[in-house]
């Protein structure tokens, strides 16, 4: 990707963020208890992420002929329950570090760490609420009907990773994991917060089901780059654990791929590895099958599918976003599927 | 309380329990993933509770002219987020019994069990946007406003608990106990529940701020009625451990009392004793404390304070529920006041 559109790129999603930051930090109650929820709820947002859902969401509604007020309320929402999401799945996955710093839970304790993601969930429905105002009744239904979907496929997907974890479930397909990560990712990193802005940008009247496959490709793509940054990556800029997704016994495309090729040798000591609790395993165990990925071809194979589906993505990109005319909103949509395969965060 | 109306109490909570569960289980998507996700979104409604939020929801609105339909999606949404927040509470508590069987985080594990809660609350969401078609937009929006206090306050309330007993705080009032519990537990238990089958019931025109009182002080009876149980109760009809909440470590109304009048010595070794990680807890010193409770009148006087706002609750019934004509729903809400600290689970 050209260095021009790398820095437009992040031009744009630090702007977004920056704004969509502010209003949610506007939602957060000034009140007690403070100590044990609301500056905790802020805990996670204040630790820089990417911004991508709310930029995804409020760059269709531009491209749409919206503003950027219109979407806020909803880029909030999706933003606070990516937070949330983060804050439970942390809890759920036993996970160190998020965003270069000690998960929630490892600072506050489970149980105060649990509640503060509920908190999360309600404020996003509070910011809900608020387009009443701007958006009127029906658009503002709408926008939950979308919303409630999105939460409803992220705790499937969420339940199948889980289980697959817990059961130590290792007979699945490239198909299992990409149904997963269509619930558990894409519609809530990138089909809804597409539908969302092109809903609020048009006033109801662009066809939503045309984001379906365009942000399936994209969010598809996005998982599997996180996924190979999550074994291969910069700790400073990625801000997980290097292979935390091993220590964890993350289903990624990567090891699947890996199981469906090792030896039966190989694959009955991985399952005895992933039987352990994860305080038990060992940091020799997960340097082999890092090292078993790479020369089983698993990593590349994640790299290349991942530029294969944003590829894809982006041919759905000019039939999804056919009827928006040219602009710097609709340029980003397109150049950010670029730079889902190409960050290094 | 008179043996005839514990009778009708319970057959009248029983009525609402069965209709109520019907629908939230009808509205469990009969679909995957069923045994990380949808059985287990059905296991807590399924060991049946006593059910007195929906029917406090359900009997308001028929005491209002509503009828039982009209305030069956909001009595559904009610419970379905009463069970999410029981699953996520036992988490945060390291609970391990409810409703006389394990938590289900012993059963599943924490990951699941921490999903499942986040499932409920999305199929309460979904619940509430069935209004829309019964109630009209006007409505079922106020619908959704209640709902959206309720769980602010309830979030609030649980921050200040675990606050307490993350942080051994152990300079408590009797009005820090009121606090907390009226955030945790009168709103989502008493105060919505009526005011939204009032306002269901009264197609938007009941006075709602009048059932706020009448909810705080049935919601506080309610609560110190089950601290009281928790340590003096039958385990068979109360269906959590006995002393659970001297093991969890729980700022009851008993425990300030004792700790506001034990000498200073006890309180250094009370102190001590909650400052161990439950596993490290022993029964010995559990048992001490009840004695102690004991003796210094704890106990009697949350059962005496629970009978006294029994009595306020019910001096508030006739205020909130006079423009309300005379009918069982309205006899069955009263006699639910003397029934809150009568029962025996």
């Amino acid at each position: 990707m050209r260095r021009d559109r790398v820095q437009f790129v992040e031009g744009v999603l630090n702007e977004y963020r920056s704004v969509t930051m502010k209003e949610l930090l506007n939602l957060v109650p000034p009140r007690e208890p403070r100590h044990y929820l609301y500056d905790l709820v802020a805990a996670y947002p204040k630790r820089a992420g990417k911004g991508l859902r709310p930029a995804l969401c409020i760059a269709t509604c531009r491209a749409f002929k919206g503003d950027t007020a219109a979407a806020m309320n909803s880029a909030v929402a999706i933003e606070l329950l990516h937070n949330a999401f983060l804050v439970h799945d942390d809890v759920e996955d036993g996970s160190l570090f998020r965003r270069g710093l000690p998960t929630l839970h490892s600072e506050q304790g489970l149980a105060i760490a649990v509640n503060v993601g509920d908190a999360m969930n309600v404020l996003s429905i509070r910011a809900l609420m608020r387009n009443l105002e701007g958006l009127g009744p029906a658009l503002a239904w709408e926008v939950f009907a979308e919303i409630e979907h999105m939460v409803g496929q992220c705790v499937e997907g969420q339940a199948m990773e889980l289980g697959w974890i817990r059961d130590n479930v290792l007979d699945l397909s490239e198909e299992d994991y990409l149904r997963m990560n269509l619930k558990k990712t894409c519609w809530y990193t990138c089909i809804h917060p597409c539908r969302i802005g092109a809903m609020i940008g048009s006033g109801g009247s662009a066809e939503l089901d045309r984001f379906n496959r365009f942000g399936y490709y994209m969010g598809a793509a996005f998982q599997i780059q996180d996924d190979v940054l999550n074994l291969v990556g910069d700790r400073r800029k990625y801000g997980k654990e290097i292979g935390g997704d091993i220590w964890e016994g993350k289903r990624t495309l990567i090891l699947i791929h890996m199981l469906n090729r090792c030896s039966p040798f190989e694959k009955r000591r991985i399952r005895r590895f992933l039987a352990l609790p994860r305080g038990d395993r060992t940091a020799r165990e997960v340097r082999r099958i890092l090292a078993l990925m790479e020369e089983l071809g698993s990593v590349d194979y994640a790299r290349s599918m991942a530029r294969q589906l944003a590829g894809a993505a982006l041919r759905e990109f000019f039939l999804a976003y056919a009827v928006a005319e040219e602009s710097e909103h609709k340029a980003f949509v397109r150049d950010i599927v670029f730079y889902m395969v190409d960050r290094e965060f």
